[in-house]
């Protein structure tokens, strides 16, 4: 008998808790784990040894689906970085010990890109010490949707299935006066444009907005930001602008006023802010329209009450993937998705992949999935996410509002 | 055989469609109405003859259903103020020339406080000019629910309901660090808090957030806030505050950031944004700590996706009501909700008042349901809007997004 051990780790999503779901559905049926360990705030929960007995919390149907509703990491998350075990292994050797005090054979991070580098140095560290008996896997989860090797990121979708329908809404509100009026929406994803790029999806019920998209995948210059706008504005009162929060100019510096203050996080990423209010400004000096910035912030990362059915099923199968890889004996990989090709419709497969071929890299939109012209986006990429917003996760609401479970 | 005029004015929400499905509905049921029209951009589409043919272009179940799924105005909104009819009769002549041309006899206004100023105005005219023959009702609607005579304004309930399920969310997204952080949460309301008030309905099912909450109606005080945040910072590693774009400090200035710009729109209103973004940068001073703000923006008023039940019914029956109550003769008034004394349960009715005790007043939140510290509200409140968040109405959706239409 050994014991399987999950954690959380990065920025929530609102999918996140769906994959922890699938893990614990995967050890529940399983006769040879006996206990399902939650390990708080991810890899710090291990080192001050504050585990969850998911068995006993997350008992029942009721409590899994509620599970599936509850934005973020029910677990808590942490942003660390291990040093290097050939220059320091003294961390290593700490995790190593609390798995064998707590019989861990199995253990399962879910988190995007910085905790991939997590599972792929602590995997590398048990092979070249020849610790076989413990089994680690990753499970990918960022709403950033820049993971290599998997078609796409489990969260991904409902924060694309949250940002078109938040478009068609803007719209709504927008095109009700008559006066021209430019209303500028900045979207997560500092590298990568693919949550901009959602924004597209809106358009397929016949909605006009967005008019213009930038991703940070080509270089934006705010000249021809301004002669776009000005085009768009001889033809329509109402112009709704997606821009991503990590456009760069010619020069790779950050449109975004607050690269100003020049903060990093744990990681050395610079923290970003202010695109759209950057554009809002040139915008008003400029043009001089009425102009609105808004920034879809952290709703488009936790508004689990429109999340994507297809992304909390797949995020779903991609926790018991893992675990059942794990299980089975396999380390030092993370479960993807492989988009089948069908002509007869969407169809996936859960995959697993070295994790090496993941840790530390950023899948960005291919650039010929954007226009010519940089402002806007081709129907393949829209081809490519749309079956990803696909059908309402259910949601239980209580006194007006949905019901979120602590554990 | 006359005809019935609707328009909508004043600023978007989520409801202010089914007001107008309302009208139509009880316009299609009463065969003295020949014809419905929408005046496009409220009163300007009735100076430019723009009319919509709404027997035609919403003609059935469906529509109707698309139509109150929809946010923000469908017949397009304007902020049109007009002058004193004793100055100045010109704007009025032409608008019963137009109501003559047209054979209108009722007009239904849907909107806010200026809106109300618009009825007010157009009913006292006709009224002082012995023309008996047109009926002007107003029909109340805004997200501030600052209107007075009402028990509460349709548009308000969805917004709240909105209010509630993201504080609750971004409660998840931000509890999942350990360390030390502040989220402050910037909600509508320019002179009345009942918006940011009901950010303590997220507390109904257990949560903790929001932690605190500042209302305009009492003086905001830097000092105090940083005390009050301190306070609750050596209780929880995750404090998020709900704080309204309108709080001011003991001297009347208001407290955002933007009030440097002095713009104002057309009624001399200031615009306001920012109160969040300038308590950020307090905090990042003086407390140090991780700090991000957020605003919910026009999100607040246009996410229909998660429109209450209650408010949406209210809000068609307001818009019938309106129209019953013209064509049954009367002029010059506002539907509005009473809400009927009942220990069994949540009950209203709807009545009229005269516009007289409407137009160009301010409905605050009361003081006694404030707490003596002025960070919070009280449980008066939190029984006064629980019921309006209630039930879920109903969304089609298609491609993986709500449908809206277009008229």
């Amino acid at each position: 008998m050994k014991n399987l051990l999950v954690a959380q780790s990065g920025g929530p999503t609102s999918a996140i808790n769906a994959t922890l779901c699938g893990v614990i559905e995967r050890g529940m049926m399983d006769r040879k784990i006996e206990k399902i360990y939650g390990a708080r705030n991810g890899i710090l929960g291990i080192f001050s040894e504050k585990f969850v007995d998911l068995k006993h919390t997350v008992a029942n149907a009721e409590a899994l689906q509620l599970l599936c509703q509850t934005p973020s990491s029910a677990l808590g998350s942490c942003r660390v970085k291990l040093p290097n075990w050939e220059e320091n292994a003294d961390d290593y050797e700490k995790i190593i010990a609390v798995f064998r005090k707590y019989h861990i054979g199995y253990f399962v991070y879910i988190g995007g890109n910085d905790s991939m580098d997590t599972v792929q140095k602590l995997s590398s560290y048990c092979k070249a010490n020849h610790i076989e008996d413990i089994k680690i896997m990753g499970a990918p989860k960022t709403i950033d949707n820049d993971l290599e090797e998997t078609d796409h990121c489990p969260g991904f979708g409902s924060a694309a299935k949250y940002i078109a329908t938040t478009f068609s809404e803007i719209e709504c509100d927008c095109n009700v006066y008559s006066i021209p009026a430019v209303t500028i929406v900045e979207v997560m994803g500092r590298d990568a444009g693919w949550l901009t790029a959602s924004s597209a999806l809106a358009r397929y019920n016949g909605n006009g907005a967005p008019d213009l998209i930038y991703l940070p995948e080509r270089d934006f210059d705010t000249e021809q930001f301004l002669k776009d706008l000005q085009q768009r504005l001889s033809q329509k009162s109402s112009v709704v602008v997606a821009v991503s929060e990590g456009i760069k100019n010619r020069q790779g510096d950050y449109v975004a006023e607050a690269v100003q203050y020049k903060q990093t996080d744990a990681f050395g990423h610079r923290i970003l802010a202010g695109a759209g209010r950057f554009l809002e400004t040139v915008v008003r000096r400029e043009i001089g329209c009425k102009v609105r910035s808004v920034e879809l912030n952290i709703m488009q990362r936790c508004a689990c009450h429109i999340a994507s059915a297809v992304d909390i099923y797949e995020s779903r199968l991609l926790g018991s993937g893992a675990a059942d890889r794990a299980i089975n004996g396999f380390s030092g990989e993370m479960a993807c998705i492989k988009r089948i090709q069908n002509p007869s419709g969407y169809e996936i497969k859960i995959d697993f992949v070295n994790i090496d071929k993941i840790a530390n890299k950023v899948k960005k939109v291919p650039l010929h999935w954007i226009t010519k012209e940089g402002n806007d986006v081709t129907k393949e990429f829209v081809e490519y996410a749309l079956p990803l917003i696909q059908g309402e996760a259910p949601v239980n609401y209580k006194n007006g509002i949905p019901v979120h479970i602590r554990l």
